[in-house]
This record gives C-alpha cells, sequence and structure tokens, in this order.
C-alpha cells in the first residue's frame, strides 16, 4: 500500500528483500504511528532479531520475514559442501524459529522454503531457489489478500460506515491485509465510506496502526472508544463490521480473534448489523472441534495498567493510568461463536461460519 | 469512606466544612488515583473554582460542595442591612451555578440552602441556617447512598464475581457512593467477593478512581480493558454487574451513564446476568418520554487520542496513543434502555425499571 513521505505517496510492501545487499527490509512498526522508517536487517540473525523484538508483527508478515530470513541465511553460506550447507540451513531455520517459538506462521513459511531448495543440485542453485521460494510465499500472501478484497469489496456499499477492530491491514501482512482488504477494494472501485477504527485497548493497534494505515490510503476515518460501538451502533451509524481472526474452526466457524471481537459480534447480532471475518486460508483450524479449547493467552497486567504513547515533547512514554495498588486481568483474545458471525471472507470466497467445513477440499482443508 | 494515611485507616468524606476556617475542605480528586490529597478553599469563589477545575466531580458531591460553597459565602458577609445581604447572596449562587453551567445538583442543593435561610429574621440567623441547610444537604446525601447500599446489599452474595462501570462511587457522593453502595454494605455484613473494574476509556475512571477506592476499602478487585467484559461474561467469570446513573426517565426506566454502560447491558442481558443501576432519587428525570430524547454531549477528541497518566520518573503526562493525523468521535455517554436493565436500586428499594412511574408518589416524582 502507499506511504505518503514528503507529500508525495509511495508503494511500499511491510516486508521485501534486497538482492544486492541479501538483506530483509521491514517496516520499523513500533515507531508507527509516530515515525514511519524502514529497517535493512543485515543478515539472518538481525531478521530473527526483528521479529523477536516485533519491529514486524502480524501473521501473514512474520510468515513472510521468515521465508526471506530463511533464504537471507542459505546466501550467507560460502563454500560447495552440501552437507556443512544442509546443517547451516538447519541452524538457520531454528534461529529464525525460536525468535517468536509460538508463532505458526513463520513455521510453515520456511518449510515450503526449505522443501523448494531440495530440487537444487549443489549450492548456488539450492540458493537461488530458497530467495524464488521466499518470494513466491510474500507474493501469494499479497495474492491471497487481494482475493480476500475482491470477494469482500462487493459488501462495502458507498455511504457505508463499517467498523473495524485492532489491525488486521497491510501491517499484519505483506501488503492490502485481512479486514481491510475489502476496504481497499472498495475505495480502488471508487467508493466512497467511513471507517470506525475500535482504539482496540489495551494495546490500541486501532487507533495507532489501523488509523495510521487508512489516513495513508485517504480512507474517511475516525477512532472510537472500544466503549462507543454500542451506542453508535444503537443510533443506527455502524452499517457493517469485519474484522479478522488469529484462528478459525473450520469444523465450527468459531472465531479467535483480539480481545473485545467478542463484543462487538454480540453488539452487531444485538443491532442485526452484519458481523464479517476476513482470513487468509492459514488461518483455518482444521483440528480443533470446540472453540471453548481455543487457549486464551493471559497477557501482561502492565498493559491493562498504562499505555504507551508520545509526549508534547515528542518523547515515547509509558504511563501509568491505574491505581498504583491495583491489578488487572488481560485476557489477550476472545473467541466469538459461529452462530454471531453473518459470513467469513477468504480468498476462496465467502462462506457461512458453518459452512467451511463442507468446503473444506477448496479450502485447502483435509481431503477425509 | 476511609482512606489509609501512613498505613492507618481513617474516615472521610469527599465533601466537608470546617467552620472555624469557614472553608469546604476537599479531595484534591484530579491527583487520585496517584496521590491524595485534601484541599480547604479559602472563599466560596476558591469553592466555585474547585468546582469548574474538577477538583471535585460527581452529581452528588458537587450538589454538596455548593450548598457548603452558598453558606460559606453567606457567612463571609459583613453588616447588617438584609436587602444588602440578599443582593450578596444572589452574586454567590451566581458565580457557584455558572462554575459547572450545564449540572443541575449544584443549584437543586443551593434553592434548597436559599429556601431555609428566609425563615432567618436577621443576618446572623439566616447565615447559621444556610449552614444548617447545606450540612443537612450533605447528611441527605449520604443518608441516600446508605439506604442504596441496604437495599441492594442482599443482591451480592459471598463468592460473587460483579462488574462495575466508571465511577458511581464515594467519590462521586459525599460519602459511599451509589453503584459502590450495595458492595460496601456487603463488605460491612462480612461477605466477601471480587470486583473487576471497567477502566472506563476514554478517562479510564474505572482504572483510577473505583480501583483507587476499591482498594482503599481493601475490596478484592482487577482493573479490565473495556473489551474483557464480554469474554469474561462468556466463561461465566461475572455474576452480577452494577452501574450508577446520570439520568434515569421517570416514565420509562431508561438509563443515561457513562460511554459503554450500554454495551454492558447488551452483554449482561445475552449472557442472562442481571444487571443493575444504582441511583439516589436526585436522578430521576419525571418530564423525558423518551431514552433518544436525552441529549449525548460529545466529547473532546483528545481524550479518545491520548490518556493521561503518570510516568515511571512520577510525572503526570499526556501521551498521544492514536495516529496523529487521524480524528475521533467521542459520545461521552449512552442510553441503556429499560428492558435491558433488570432493577434499579435506590433509597426507596429496588424497582422494576418499568414500576417508576407507577411508584412515582413515593419517589419524588409528580404527584398528577
Amino acid at each position: 500500500m502507499n506511504v505518503t513521505i514528503r507529500g508525495r505517496p509511495r508503494p511500499y510492501r511491510t516486508v521485501g528483500f534486497d538482492r544486492k545487499c541479501n538483506g530483509v527490509r521491514l517496516i520499523e512498526q513500533r515507531l508507527l504511528p509516530h515515525e514511519f522508517r524502514t529497517v535493512l536487517t543485515p543478515d539472518h540473525t538481525a531478521t530473527a532479531a526483528a521479529i523477536r523484538d516485533m519491529i514486524v508483527r502480524g501473521a501473514g508478515a512474520i510468515g513472510a520475514t521468515a521465508a526471506y530470513g530463511l533464504a537471507q541465511g542459505v546466501r550467507e553460506f560460502r563454500g560447495a559442501s552440501l552437507v556443512r550447507f544442509d546443517r547451516h540451513v538447519e541452524r538457520v531455520f531454528r534461529t529464525l524459529k525460536e525468535a517468536r517459538p509460538t508463532a505458526v506462521d513463520p513455521v510453515n513459511a520456511m518449510v515450503q522454503v526449505r522443501a523448494a531448495m531440495a530440487a537444487g543440485a549443489n549450492v548456488p542453485e539450492r540458493q537461488a531457489l530458497a530467495l524464488e521460494a521466499a518470494e513466491r510465499f510474500a507474493d501469494e500472501d499479497v495474492a491471497h489478500c487481494r482475493a480476500i478484497g475482491e470477494h469482500g469489496a462487493p459488501l462495502i456499499r458507498a455511504g457505508m460506515r463499517v467498523l473495524t477492530h485492532c489491525n488486521a491491514g497491510w501491517l499484519a501482512f505483506v501488503d492490502i491485509g485481512s479486514a481491510t482488504a475489502p476496504l481497499y477494494a472498495a475505495q480502488a472501485a471508487g467508493r466512497n465510506f467511513h471507517v470506525f477504527c475500535d482504539e482496540t485497548r489495551p494495546r490500541c493497534q486501532g487507533a495507532s496502526l489501523t488509523a495510521w494505515e487508512l489516513a495513508q490510503q485517504g480512507i474517511s476515518h475516525e477512532v472510537i472508544a472500544d466503549n462507543a460501538a454500542g451506542h453508535l451502533m444503537q443510533r443506527g451509524e455502524i452499517d457493517l463490521v469485519i474484522v479478522g481472526s488469529d484462528r478459525i474452526l473450520g469444523r465450527t466457524g468459531d472465531a479467535a480473534n483480539k480481545i473485545g471481537t467478542y463484543t462487538k459480534a454480540v453488539l452487531a447480532k444485538h443491532h442485526g448489523i452484519p458481523f464479517y471475518v476476513a482470513i487468509p486460508l492459514s488461518t483455518i483450524d482444521w483440528d480443533l472441534t470446540r472453540g471453548s479449547d481455543i487457549p486464551i493467552e493471559e497477557r501482561s497486567a502492565e498493559e491493562v495498567l498504562g499505555a504507551w504513547g508520545v509526549t508534547a515533547r515528542g518523547r515515547r512514554e509509558h504511563v501509568r493510568i491505574a491505581n498504583p495498588t491495583s491489578g488487572a486481568r488481560n485476557p489477550g483474545f476472545d473467541v466469538t461463536p459461529a452462530p454471531l458471525i453473518t459470513g467469513i471472507i477468504t480468498p476462496a470466497g465467502i462462506f457461512r461460519p458453518g459452512g467451511l467445513w463442507r468446503s473444506r477440499a477448496r479450502l485447502g482443508g483435509p481431503i477425509r
């Protein structure tokens, strides 16, 4: 998507590769929305550090970063011995995997890159195949998001007011994003609409990342406190809700996503407002049978008790908001049961949540 | 309620009067929860400034402050001329009224004080009657809150997990509070329970004021992001919701309160969890006929785009959270329709929202 620098919009991907420097180019997301800066990681350990330290975040984005990081590490190898080369590949793989040990996308991405290398007869061939595979992975991430946009765009009619939660935007993928894809596609089709961004406490990715993205693309939007969505729905000021998901159950259609998503789904149901979840196919979990089986991460209380921001003097600061002697509960995610979901927007089309299992062959699910 | 200073709990009222100094004693609420300090306003203009600058806030608390402020101003008068005295009284009245021009409680309180003075034959008698009336107003505020507590306490059974929103605590009244009154009464009756405080973005009165209050009284509690209540209800971790109200319609039972209250009411209904509103009788509006007629104040976007807190170095700072080029919508209140309200806890007992009008004679409503 575009980033406006000195008044001129320039196209950027969240993750890219510089062949000349053998470096992975990333957007320094921790500085957003207050500063836009890109970084080039000089070697695969720096790329692993960038994943670990959350310079880059979001399922699709860290998957592509790991794929490029593996290709980068593979290209660092000097010599002709395939035995020593394979040992090197495994070390690089492990280093990148351990950067975010619970994430599944980096591993899936790197497995693809490693498998593609097998066709190479010697080190240079394998190095070339690794980078090709990483580029393909990134391009496919973009193609999937573009397809989500094509299927979802007809839902966004001119004049609509759309609510979204957290950030499932291009910053979380290589480009375009999942929940944002229908918005960008509708904009490209020339339709005007307005987006309300839930600020998404406690980490405020809606207020910071999604609002920044939409501002860069010139889409009309406003930030709201998470508390305000119900009131706006009651007054008829929200026509549609689109969110992303961290894991959707292929068997039921239950969707895990950032804390607060479930609340918005209950509100949407209460007001008869359509509630859509937009995902790439890699988000579908074909194994679990019940939404309540999805483990919910309890995150640090400090996130709730304070906030990060920038002071009037431009300094990034963490401030304590809450009473200093009080603790906090901080579930990081919640699960929206399928009956509250109108439809699931995928690169293969829009499905009823209960219809994923029936269409599992088309959606990359188990064949049995 | 108690405030623990140097390890020793000491009883405090939010608003009090010092006869010797002719000063109104207030808790400097803008410093809470990070610092507890009381101030003594030396004259009625300082009292008006304290109301205007929100050293004191909350319907009951500013009502009592205005009542004391009028008595204070009346006692500042030197001379024996009743004509000049009456002119002075009107000036003081106006100064205090203009401190928060849209609030109704200060005016109602001062009308009572002024009416009580009429029985005095000379200046000293009127001065004495004014202070008596102000003291009576404050004592009645406390008595009303205590009665709310007595009626509401049986709802709080041992082991319960109670959700509350914003601050309708003793800091918003002279003592005890409205939504907090049943909690304090249940605690006094020896029952243990746990309170979840919605942080209540954008101004975070739940995280700061309510959490501070509950910590001072030794009530088990945790702060949660406003986003987390739905998830906790879904997991069966909330048994009861109690909130305050800024205005309840006597004809319908619809209740206006801090933004986000309506969302919690919809969630409670969805999960079959009782949802109570606790109010003094002065909160009932007997005139309006529809909840949607209640004007909703649109507050400054800056509240949503940032947050106030204290840095690690102990400095109070405002930080910008949101994208600097984005705007925000900030409705300050919302209206919960009567069908979502289980009961209204008043000093005269608990009523079904639809039952207020039938019981209007007992509730101070119109007699016709």
